[in-house]
């Protein structure tokens, strides 16, 4: 078999069996080798950034990574901004990109450039592989290096694909298991956990499942200590029978605030709270001097067994969890809200829905509804890099096609990646989409208020750097224009009766839903 | 002044006069300048990458560097692949990227990357400016390397950017002329034009003008010599009454031909040629081993000046320049192909028009039929990086708003950066674009054929991934979406009806040419 086939095959005996790709020329033959190699999807993108948030999106959801395959230094450039995310979340991830043949490198053909350089900043682990002979074996340490919630990026040189690899494939690698936490790190954490002082224990991570979040519950009730997820964690589960998890604020002076209480924090998967951009006069670190903080456990770590280990060593087995009931708000009416949109959004969630939320400005409504709605899993955005939502929503539906999924998704942010919907459409992915529509860069309207000109109104130049409502962007024509049906409601009323709609249909569908 | 006012102050005393600008919170302070520094106009892009391409296009018209201003590593990662192009094409450009506060970085904040990293491999010049006070010293650095056909890349820490510099702005930069060929070089050249070898005269470099072409063509026949562009010229004055001014063809294969005519090459602003991809069994080096190379000027030299110098060295002054007549092609009819748009394209171009070419497969065409069209300057792509046309198209148009702008742009490589079509609406930029529909990735079929299984065809998987027909892209409604008013034309004649219409209105307009 000719490296391309290895490689393929290496990826296919772990298990990696989807792959996100917009190819070039330099990748035609892992392009010929999907056909010769069976058990890889091909999942065609528009655009790269597409390919890397629906394999951010995939792995969220299947704990596993999907690989992708770009095009040279400008593929991976395109895609670096998910690739980000993805870092930034913890997602396993494979990206597989192709280089010029290794004899061509170094003629500075218009192609060329320093591909290991560019994925360096966004990657756990970057690889060339120079001869067809090693890329089974570089793919095999590229799995082993992803496995653990890490991006691993491997350059395939066009040469190192055609050659015949003598070694063939390799077989599944041994994935090392998270590793346990120690004995010791549960004794020091319950020591804390008694010491008297005021407590928040924070959660983060790859995923926050509904046993995990009971278990907090339960370990934060025997102990007298709160609980809450950073602010935007990567999986969690929520709705009605899941634990009552509040976030951290994203403002930085609400995060303070919120912080300021507590003398000690216990960090279970989550670096020590920071500002997400800098301010003027506003601290950096969101928890104040005199605040002890210990970490009990990385993002990499066996969150189940951290969780189980500590229950018991508190005694609090048979704790009552605080579960949020089933609550379901009252109808928004009249002209269309954000607050509505999530009112009707939280009264009809299907079961078991996943909410991928890149609504921004518009997301606290959703926080509020759905505490209580449906049980559910939302992933956020991990990296703040926009852009997300629709790959990830793509990604998430390839890996659970028996799912609901909903995207909420803020307008400026969607048109980073609209390409997005036409893979939807495609793959026929059940996938419903809410564009909140307000016309404009309202995150950028309200920093702007922050740290541009504080107290003062942004002057012409600047409101208009803000105002992307000149023109209108009609996604319903958009979302037509790639094969996608779209409705616009103007009204609460109008929205509910198209989120029926687009409930009950299946494959994507997209609501463009003109915010007040 | 703060940091940010500085800059900007900085980048207009040196008449960069135009940023476009796709900014983030790190960067409010700079926006907040724009109403308070007069003299910079900012265009909003919905995505970096449609803001480097602008840049890119509207320094190539102006031969001086437009502002991005970009959001940290991920914004500045979706600009990467145009920044890309304009490096290989010696596109003078400046970057400011915003960067999180000078004490927030290493909180490794969500939105935190190595940003320098991956500016690297996409910039002549990198650096994050320190403090307030460097900032306006570090913006005329910036200018400086950029002045020579450069791209300088300026990371802008927010306090940087709001903190007082109390050094004020700097003046008007002292930009390096281009550097004088010595004579030595010139009298050797004459020597190898004289010396009776087979000899091939290449041009390249930022811009190759009506006079330069001319100029080339005399020298050429005053010593018995041919002469040719490289394959994607950067900006070239093409039609009727410029020198007949083949290019060096795109296929390897086709170009070792070309080239193995010749016993020696003698090269202006442009490398010895290479293949754009490896492939099995074919030379990357397309001149053969016995062709005698030299490089007469760098792509940045004075061209002016080198092709003056060697006209009157070799005695060319009353030589009559080989020029391209004037003469229309017949209007083809029937169903629409590539061949019948480029012969309307070349009856109907309006005098001193802009032709943006990224039609890739579709491109051929339109290089045989406007050699004799009306005379204009077109603009290729020079970093093989696609998703390029549109933003060039809408840079060129700021830069030339006197002058009508066409965009001849396949349809697969529009969906990378078609959110430059919302800011030509925006800006009412006079760009008529056509889409070259074909419904596939043409390049790929044709590439798979000669790389992925030679003589073979895809297979189901391989020939799925080249498809971009399933589902069809509507681009009129795409078009539509984003305030562009669109039309579709399938036979030849309707879109020859649609192009004068196009070409008659001001402002932007699409025609989606659906190609058999």
């Amino acid at each position: 078999m000719n490296g391309a086939e290895s490689l393929l095959t290496t990826l296919t005996n772990n298990g990696i069996s989807v792959c996100f790709a917009n190819p070039g020329t330099s990748e035609m033959h892992f392009v010929a080798a999907l056909d010769k190699v069976p058990g890889m999807r091909c999942v065609l993108c528009l655009f790269e950034g597409v390919a890397s948030g629906a394999a951010d999106g995939y792995a969220r959801m299947t704990g596993k990574p999907a690989c992708t395959l770009l095009h040279l230094g400008p593929g991976l450039g395109n895609a670096l901004a998910n690739i980000h995310n993805a870092k930034k979340g913890y997602t396993p991830m494979i990206n597989i990109v192709g280089e010029h043949a290794t004899y061509h490198v170094a003629l500075d053909a218009p192609l060329a450039s320093d591909i290991e350089g560019i994925a360096t900043p966004v990657s756990h682990w970057v690889h060339t592989s120079s001869a067809a002979a090693d890329i089974a074996r570089d793919a095999a340490e590229a799995i082993r290096h992803a496995a653990g919630g890490r991006v691993a990026t491997l350059m395939l040189p066009a040469d190192v694909s055609w050659n015949d690899n003598p070694n063939g494939a390799e077989p599944a690698v041994a994935i090392a298991r998270p590793r346990p936490i120690s004995g010791g790190k549960i004794a020091d954490a319950v020591v804390r956990l008694r010491n008297g002082k005021r407590t928040l224990i924070m959660i983060g991570g790859q995923l926050i499942t509904a046993d995990n979040g009971r278990d907090l519950s339960r370990i934060a009730r025997r102990c007298g200590a709160d609980i809450a997820t950073d602010t935007f964690p990567a999986r969690v589960a929520r709705g009605a029978g899941t634990a009552v998890l509040p976030k951290l604020p994203y403002l930085a002076e609400a995060a303070i605030d919120y912080l300021q209480h507590y003398q000690q924090l216990i960090l279970l998967g989550v670096s020590p709270p920071v500002a997400f951009f800098a301010y003027p006069g506003v601290p950096s670190t969101l928890a104040h001097e005199q605040c002890d903080t210990f970490v009990l456990a990385d993002p990499d770590d066996d969150m189940d067994r951290v969780l189980a280990d500590l229950k018991v060593a508190v005694g609090a087995e048979d704790e009552e969890p605080e579960i949020c009931a089933r609550q379901l708000p009252e109808l928004g009416s009249g002209q269309l809200t954000a607050d509505a949109v999530a009112r009707s959004v939280a009264r009809r969630l299907p079961d078991n829905a996943i909410v991928v939320d890149e609504a921004l400005t518009c997301a606290l409504p959703i926080e509020l509804h759905l505490a209580t709605a449906a049980r559910h899993e939302r992933l956020s955005q991990t990296g703040g890099s926009i852009g997300w939502g629709l790959p990830a929503a793509a990604g998430a539906a390839v890996a659970c096609p028996e799912r609901k999924v909903l995207a909420l998704q803020a307008d400026g942010s969607a048109m980073y990646t609209q390409q997005s919907l036409w893979t939807m459409a495609r793959e026929n992915l059940d996938v419903l989409i809410v564009i909140f529509n307000n016309r404009r860069y309202a995150i950028l309207e309200f920093e702007f208020a922050r740290t541009g000109a504080p107290g003062g109104k942004p002057g012409p130049k600047a409101a208009s750097a803000f105002d992307i409502g000149n023109p209108d962007i009609d996604f319903v024509a958009l979302a037509g224009s790639m094969g996608v049906q779209a409705t616009r409601a103007t009204t609460a009323e109008a929205f509910d009766e198209q989120l029926q709609t687009g409930l009950a249909a299946c494959g994507p569908r997209l609501i463009e839903a003109i915010i007040q």
